[in-house]
């Protein structure tokens, strides 16, 4: 297999950014552009007449596209065949079936794996469905607080806040994630610990922060006169240490090939997101999910959102050289999704070698951050149009809102102030201003694009889940990295362990031995004192 | 006056990065090294073993501190010089005085611009107190929404979220700042409006989205029969169109040398961070930002904090060439903290031409971000040890946890993990780790260093806001930059008023004219409705 920088289409992209479209002039960014450079799927639209591409650049990216096989690796993800792996070495040798979480609402995939990974999911789901249908027969529980990490907790909690306004009477989801036990402490100062269920989800069922949550609560739960059994719930993998009933009212099952940051559309998302927004919500995010999954699979690179997202990305990475990317969501209800992004994509990417086990040659995922607009006009954006480093933009946007609780000011609606805002920065980042002044001189092509759906409800956000995660999904099978492990967090894991053996020691008196380092550090902070 | 590329100091760190020491050999990153590469000032203790500097570099980068004038700068500023500007253009031509906001204390300060200005301070403090007196006496209001964008948002609601622990009884605080419509109906919907006051924030008093949002929390406010006039505080500059005490309850002062980002411990923070934390305890927190502007003026590099920051942040961005920074507190209550260093860093420094109007030709602010540890660990972190990109890392931590409800699990404390899994991080990205496997190879050198206080509490936050806002300042001396205006944000203000004026014109079915790219926009948006 030829590798990214030998594909002939790497080497025409190369060529081609020596010299990308000036998108500062009018006769460029113009109306025929805007809409030249318009992909429509699903109900949503994306903008990129903004990006520094033309018509060479695109087709140069579609021919990568199939250089890469790209639309084929993702018909193989979709199948369960084994894509996590590292050649030669030893790694995770998995299947990656998020995907399969939400494929039972027409069962077409043609291979049997990934269809019993459906059935098993689906079974999951009525399993809890049931389980929700009990408790509402009690209406004892009006609070949910998962207990995870990583992507146990991102995920899901991005679409909470995204999709509260969708919550049910009496229902409210929480989360407690860092082993820091002022999270623990202020999550619990506000609830009714006897009417309040715990979901504790690791799918190793070892996770040291979680591990560590749940016994802090368990230990409150007791101090109230509660039986913890009666309000824990697992969402673990089947066989592991937390598969035991004696401990929790109800499991939950997540198999090895559900990845932490693909994980929302499992039971991992679905126990806290159905108790508090409702089944009905969550099957609809789910069918947006499956929806997307669909259109992943197109060859027509201009309608497939994912490819088409995946390979302008690379455009900015690999051949423009910026090192970070954007998201801005022009809504406020998606104030934790960047965050969610940001694991799915670094921790999916921040590859350095190939799935042959080689050093990679060039540059693999960038720095995702991000924070809603408008306000970021009024912070980073600063940077973002003035700065001396390029940071490409995805503006994210709705044309309704959610709340309907909008009014008049100066004779437009809030809402229409916000969808001005998003246009007015992606133009103006690409057009960019001269001036005499060189502090009002804006350089322009700064490139960016627009994904505009019509309102965010749990199907939108169901695609918008799914285009990312198809999207970076993409842009590792392009690179021909593995996207699915995480050996990046090992090493800090070793010798986090070494720290706490000697914060053990510390506390029985013992001589601390070996691990000189350590040492060092413990002896500046021995004026200190961690009691609890 | 030379400029940055030609500094001696900066010809010979450009030397010395082409061969910076190599961390990965325990015979280098040591016990000894440890005990060398740290400071300590103020009780908080800088480790910077971890970053890539030798002796060497570092008298480099202090004899950079001095051909810049760093020092002498930060006394130029502190003393209210007229150091918002550039030569020979139009411009802000403002002293930059918010260290004043906070130097009552001992009425040190030489210059009198200064001390007028702290004495103008000191009295809007005066006015806050007795208000907060009177309001105790009534025991009316339980809650206060700070309705303010950027910097009137993100400062003073990243120190409350940090100090919720100390809250007083029945005082809440919440925020209401993005002109989506969803963000004000959100924030709304949990208030009891009769018992909620509204502080709106905004210098000129014309800002649009808090313009905007003021007018929607009055339109609340009368439709519950309330009167707006009531429960409406105005923070502004004096004469400003919101300088009218026939609509609010009370109006606090700021003034033009206080820039938004850096306008927490003006009036913009102090109205909102009393009223729910107590006087006492916001005193607290400017008596810490007090004394850290002091130890800012300190000659010796070693003990000055900030100074030293700025300059391993120099070495990280000019010379080792790393286009980010992540800020991550090991610290769940500073959670919004990297939003706030994000404006104050990006909006102050992400500029591209110095203080004479030419364009530098080198690299100014990065790109920072940040999440808490540990949560970050099961997130992007996989990127930061084995991604293609180095990203420079400052990690905070705190010994002690504020709400004293640890508990001991597996023989230790939440809190001693918290801090193993800290210090583990950052030897881990220093160190690295050889493996024959290459996906267990970690390649090591990934600077990052360690601020460390006892306790986060008012006064330590004050002395960590100080050491970013004075850190920032001495980068932007550094480079001759002006960290304090933005002038980048004027173009996208003047596009979005000609998109908003479209919105109007539709609205009231008038033929839109000229403006053809927005134009060619709305043509794709005419399926939809923004009605509110």
């Amino acid at each position: 297999m030829t590798s990214f920088n030998h594909y002939k289409s790497v080497i025409r992209l190369n060529e081609l950014a020596e010299n990308p479209i000036d998108l500062r002039e009018e006769s460029v960014l113009n109306s025929k552009r805007v809409d030249n450079y318009m992909s429509e799927a699903l109900g949503l639209k994306m903008f990129y007449a903004t990006e520094r591409v033309s018509e060479v650049e695109l087709q140069a990216l579609y021919d990568l596209g199939e250089e890469a096989q790209a639309i084929q690796k993702m018909h193989r993800m979709q199948a369960g065949d084994v894509i996590n792996s590292i050649e030669g070495f030893e790694s995770e040798q998995r299947s990656v079936l998020h995907t399969a979480m939400r494929d039972f609402f027409e069962n077409t995939n043609p291979a049997a794996k990934a269809r019993d990974a459906s059935k098993l999911a689906y079974h999951e789901l009525e399993k809890l469905t049931q389980f929700l249908k009990d408790l509402e027969g009690k209406d004892t529980y009006t609070d949910m607080v998962q207990i995870g990490i990583g992507g146990s907790d991102l995920g899901p909690r991005a679409i909470y806040h995204a999709l509260k306004v969708y919550e049910k009477p009496n229902r409210r989801a929480h989360f407690f994630s860092n082993v820091d036990p002022d999270d623990g402490a202020l999550v619990l100062s506000g609830l009714d610990l006897k009417k309040t269920l715990f979901v504790v989800v690791s799918k190793s069922g070892s996770t040291l922060e979680t591990k560590t949550n749940e016994e802090f609560v368990r230990d409150h739960l007791i101090k109230a006169g509660l039986d913890p059994k009666n309000h824990m719930i697992a969402v673990t993998g089947k066989g592991s240490p937390m598969d035991d009933p004696s401990r929790y009212l109800a499991s939950f099952y997540i198999w090895d090939y559900i990845g932490g940051r693909y994980s929302v559309t499992s039971m991992v998302g679905g126990v806290i997101l159905a108790f508090s927004l409702g089944m009905d919500r969550f099957l609809d995010f789910l069918r947006g999910a499956n929806a997307m999954d669909k259109l992943s699979l197109k060859e027509d690179c201009r309608f497939n959102l994912p490819l088409l997202s995946a390979l302008l990305g690379i455009w900015n990475r690999n051949f423009l050289g910026y090192p970070t990317m954007a998201v801005i969501p022009y809504s406020q209800a998606l104030f934790r999704f960047p965050a969610h992004l940001q694991q799915l994509n670094m921790e999916s990417n921040g590859k350095r070698i190939d799935k042959r086990g080689n050093p990679v040659e060039f540059d693999t995922g960038p720095v995702i951050w991000g924070e809603p607009g408008t306000n970021g006009q009024h912070s980073f954006f600063q940077l973002i149009h003035q700065g001396t480093s390029v940071v490409p933009v995805e503006f994210l946007g709705f044309f309704e809102n959610q709340y309907k609780q909008d009014i008049l000011f100066q004779g437009t609606s809030c809402q229409e102030k916000l969808l001005a805002n998003l246009f007015a920065q992606s133009i103006a980042l690409a057009t960019g201003q001269r001036n005499e002044n060189p502090n009002k001189y804006f350089p322009g092509n700064r490139p960016n694009r627009i994904l505009l759906g019509a309102k965010l409800d749990p199907y939108t956000l169901g695609l918008l889940l799914s285009y990312y995660e198809n999207s970076v999904a993409f842009q590792g099978f392009i690179w021909n990295i593995n996207s699915f492990d995480q050996e990046g967090v090992q090493l800090g894991k070793v010798l986090a362990s070494q720290f706490i053996d000697l914060f053990a020691q510390k506390r029985t008196k013992k001589e601390g031995k070996g691990f000189a380092i350590g040492q060092a550090y413990f002896r500046h902070l021995s004026s200190y004192s961690t009691e609890p």
